[in-house]
């Protein structure tokens, strides 16, 4: 019996692996593993290694993402992808990003050990920037994947001032050649991605595992109040125009409009008092505001909301308030299809069907614009994520390794009524 | 008949001062001249020369006060001392401290030309050091006056890592001699300071001039809310211990309660969000707390509750709150006796008496450790101070320039209930 039959130790297996690869980061408190880094690299050769060890065809990509193939009984394609990221943010934790990916290579590694060929194939991508945390630049793995890398990105820069470009050469890849990672539409079955929660609600729920419905949409926006600054010791309270009191006041709205409007999140995340002295009544305050929702729908009524009611607030004070959308991303629906049928693998392994929103991006957001997507989360203590805090459980990651593993064997391609050009 | 006794023109030949004084500044975009400064030093010049002019006998002290003497008919003291400062902040206005010591200058001045003699001596002491702007040492100047200066003053460093016992020897001064610039309770009558208001309430009652009853004490501190930082869009509404949420709800409670404690005044000033991410739910908020008052009683009860509040918001929402009070100083009552002749002094002048508090530090409160105190308030436009855009109006100098001199001419010694020693 081959070690990827003993699937009760699954979970381990993939934990371990996550430890292994948390060791490849630069001197941090966390894991930091930054796009196109030394570690990076050595975190690319080790994916490399794991891939060809499961029985996959390899390599690294022109973007950077590790591309691993399991061919289908007849040799090659069309492939389904699973897939997540290998960059980090600074002081990361070991799973957001890797679990989906060794999850994944484990997954092939069982197919592989049981010697089973499907009538697809299946392809495992480890994205090589997500996080966008070196230049800026959220989803380039994937973006150069469905074939809308943008050059413009090539000119970013890091903090010491070294281009995308360079960075992409000091790697061995050549920029010119991003274009060799797009993937055609007809060689793809869908994209399916396993992910921690970095939420709550499974913990909440007391469940292992969730079906993600979308990836919901998101409004971002500056906020400014302005009155004058002002002596705080010799202006009485009914003679005073204080913004920083209409952006509290603000700021205890937009959480009354998000718990008003079901399936909203709202935050106040950036909140900054201008002079900022404490002898001094502030003259202009800076906020922001994230709004998030399932539905596009609702997302732009609560924005909307938000924005009547600052405007409400500015005008009894007296002060004035403007806002700037800085981000206003639509929600990205899940496939049905594959939805459905991962919701079969749960039953298939006994997992109570539970489905969710995600409430962060991920890569499936430039993939819906290729295939079909689907996502699978997985439990995290606390919803921690971005910190060398964020944990797992291995039942939990057994549960998901066998929910993927099912979904994977039983795949069965159905046409979708999607459209995914944009 | 003498320049000086043209009372019509008090108001524009001292405003025509304060312009000159004004031009001696650090290149900035108001008023720059920082304590032990060359335009410091440029400026004690100037003012010793205007003394000498007003019929004084000057010298610049040991801390880099310039004080001017104007001899009783006896030919010395006892002195009743006028003055303000002329040390500015960073861009400051022309008003703010050089008013009340030009004003002093130009009634010693109207004395002069009248060739009148009291039976007690006018000095005019304009200090050296009362914003603290450079050291970070606000009211050196008058601690030495009243033999309160700390040689663990002389340690104080300025952004450049000079430390002040070099700034003053560099100006010329010996810091082991500090000692003399001390005065004798025996040689003072009384210490009366004339101001720019720096607050709306005389433009408010659309008066020129106010008496101020007293220096109000305030109460500051560093108040930290904590939850834990979260992912904007993973976390529901109903699962959010959210810091910010709490302090904005605190900033209200900081003005509600300040409104019910009447003549208390309560300003949040800062206000910062960690980490300060759009998409992150924020694990830390630190604000100030500024309350003021001039009843210590008021003030305390006021912080109290606004303490009590913030703990209960607190436990509402699941967070903690810490308090670190940061300054505590007591409210300076101005001496009845001199509150009284000041007002003789308005309603011989044909202007309104009016009293109200200082909500600004001043001088007087180290000279209240000296002697009795009392300070006459000039309006200012729209309350700004500490900016370029600080402004007075000539007329409403003239009538204050009549006041004090009306003051001074009138000024009668009566004994005092005050125990000057602290």
């Amino acid at each position: 019996m081959s070690e990827y039959n003993r699937e009760a130790d699954a979970g381990q297996r993939i934990m371990d692996r996550c430890d292994a690869l948390a060791a490849v980061s630069a001197p941090s408190r966390g894991v930091t593993r930054l796009y196109l880094t030394p570690e990076h690299r050595q975190a690319a050769d080790l994916l490399l290694a794991w891939m060809r060890e499961a029985g996959m065809e390899a390599h690294l990509d022109e973007v950077g993402n590790v591309v691993g193939r399991y061919h289908s009984h007849n040799g090659g394609g069309p492939y389904l992808i699973l897939g997540s990221h290998y960059d980090s943010v600074v002081d990361a934790g070991k799973y957001d990003g890797p679990l989906g990916v060794l999850t994944a290579i484990d997954c092939v590694a069982r197919l592989n050990a049981n010697n089973s060929r499907r009538p697809y194939g299946v392809e495992v991508i480890a994205f090589g920037d997500e996080e966008g945390t070196r230049f800026s630049t959220a989803l380039a793995g994937s973006s150069a994947v469905i074939g809308s890398f943008g050059v413009d990105l090539l000119s970013a820069v890091d903090r010491d001032g070294i281009t995308l470009s360079d960075a992409l050469k000091n790697y061995g890849l050549s920029p010119e050649d991003i274009w060799r990672a797009a993937h055609g539409r007809e060689t793809v079955l869908g994209y399916v991605e396993l992910h921690i929660e970095q939420g709550p609600v499974l913990q909440f729920e007391d469940l292992p595992v969730g079906i993600v419905t979308s990836i919901i949409g998101q409004t971002r926006a500056k906020v400014t109040f302005r009155g004058s600054p002002n002596h705080a010791g010799t202006v009485p309270m009914r003679l005073r125009h204080d913004p920083l009191l209409a952006a509290a006041e603000h700021a205890l709205a937009v959480e009354r409009i998000a718990i008003e409007h079901q399936d909203a999140v709202a935050t106040v995340g950036q909140f900054q008092a201008l002079p900022g002295a404490m002898n001094v009544i502030p003259g202009t305050v800076v906020m922001s505001v994230d709004v998030r929702a399932a539905s596009d729908e609702v997302r732009n009524k609560t924005y909307h909301d938000i924005v009547t009611a600052a405007q409400d607030i500015a005008s009894a004070r007296g002060v004035s308030v403007d806002f700037e959308k800085v981000i206003d991303l639509r929600a990205v629906p899940c496939s049905e299809v594959l939805t459905r049928q991962l919701a079969a693998a749960c039953e298939a392994c006994g997992v109570p069907v539970f489905a969710l929103p995600s409430g962060a991006g991920h890569d499936g957001m430039a993939m819906s614009k290729l295939t079909d997507i689907g996502m699978l989360f997985v439990r995290c203590k606390d919803g921690k994520s971005h910190t060398p805090e964020e944990q797992v459980d291995s039942h939990d990651v057994r549960v998901a390794a066998d929910v993927l593993f099912t979904f994977v064997e039983n795949f069965v391609q159905e046409s979708t009524s999607g459209n995914h050009a944009t």
